[in-house]
């Protein structure tokens, strides 16, 4: 919204079947194919972003199957592999993400299709953490989630090592990752880059739109136009949904995928 | 299985759309219907025990009319109720649960039946903490959730004391929160009694089948007959639920409930 404020954008969180990062690819493929239906065949959609890491590792190829051929599909691997490359000088990058995004090791082809040697590490409490908003480091919940953060780090840089490896690059493969983003920050070496893949994902839609729209203008929040939908617990996702978008999402309406 | 060992046992895991803790009552009531209705219809049960506790409190009547009526279904809220009754001296009881379960009141309204003052609170890392396998309390990440537990059941006792309660009893108002026992233990005063609503819900079943079947044996590990049922990634549910049962699930079969 920042990069493309004059867009239209509707967004479905499938709240009544989340969190799929311990799910299978199956069913994650199945899921997020009706997701992507919905939102070309009912809400127009010409552009489709896979903002979950899960979903885009897993279930690429079955959304852009699910859909019109002619409909871009721009999933988040590739962008934060190719923001891993122009970040990365030693050319070793660690990833933390789900457990589904993990085990499909999208991250570790898509950074050694670039001569990028990546480490991945499951990290399945940081989701349920941000969701109970223990993300302030000034706080006794916050400190919780440093330490959990600490042990997940600790062992992913001792894994590094053990490999010969000399990271110098972090990549947060899961939504809600940046929202730790401070924490992080104090549990690595300071010699290490962190990466959002959200935002190399946001550039490569530019480009997709460039066409219709000029360079990047000053983000102005009274402009985009952004409907919400969610397949459950609307209350709970304005809640939530709004500490991501750092505004309001506005209403939300609910939805049903038949699931 | 301990109290009834010569039952035929059919379980279903709803895996590809769990937590149910998180959800509405709307969708937790279409969610455990579907399971219903498979164990009824597919598996020819004559008893259904809900032994989620989120399911039990917000579906418990949509579970009945799903079924016919000469099926007998047991949640576990008014079993854990009955137990605490009997295990208060004071009156005065804590609830921990999943934020669904709290927030349906449904343990606050079965104590008051009872004459007995509730207080619940939802604590909604404990099921990803035990998940993650985070529960034994001599290595660090056992640590991790003991100081989890410290934070919540603080809270809880605090403000049982403001509002001039004297608890002497702590129900576990959710499936996983047993695995935890140890550390629950640790984290309350010692004057409070720890109960688990399962075993009361076990005890109900066997009052039930009490026709069918003798006083309660030893038990053997080798007789009781439990098919297992996963919506999702069986062989993660081979591995936890062994955790749970202390023997091997056996082969897990994967069904299709249509969401």
């Amino acid at each position: 919204m920042a990069r493309a404020p004059h867009a239209r954008y509707a967004f479905i969180g499938d709240t009544a079947r989340l969190p799929y990062g311990s799910k299978s690819r199956r069913t994650i493929a199945r899921y997020a194919a009706q997701s992507a239906r919905f939102l070309v065949g009912e809400q127009g959609a010409d552009y489709l972003v896979i903002a979950c890491n899960t979903a885009s590792a897993l279930a690429l190829d079955a959304i852009q199957e699910a859909v019109p051929s002619s409909i871009s599909v721009i999933g988040v691997i590739e962008p934060g592999a190719e923001t891993a490359l122009r970040a990365s000088r030693t050319g070793d990058v660690l990833v933390i993400a789900t457990d589904a995004t993990v085990h499909s090791h999208a991250y570790a082809a898509a950074c050694r299709a670039r001569d990028l040697r990546a480490l991945e590490k499951a990290c399945p409490l940081l989701v349920p953490l941000v969701e109970e908003g223990w993300t302030d480091p000034d706080m006794q919940t916050g400190g919780v989630t440093a330490q959990v953060l600490r042990i997940y780090l600790d062992e992913l840089l001792a894994e590094a090592a053990s490999a010969g490896m000399n990271p110098d690059t972090l990549v947060l493969g899961c939504t809600h990752y940046p929202l730790l983003k401070p924490l992080i920050q104090e549990a690595i070496p300071a010699g290490i880059q962190v990466i959002d893949s959200a935002e190399s994902a946001a550039e490569k839609l530019v480009m997709h739109l460039s066409g219709d729209f000029d360079a990047p203008p000053p983000f102005n929040p009274g402009d985009p136009i952004i409907n919400c939908f969610a397949t459950d617990s609307v209350e709970k996702f304005e809640r939530l949904g709004s500490r991501f978008l750092g505004r309001p999402t506005g209403p939300v309406e609910l939805v049903d995928l038949g699931g």
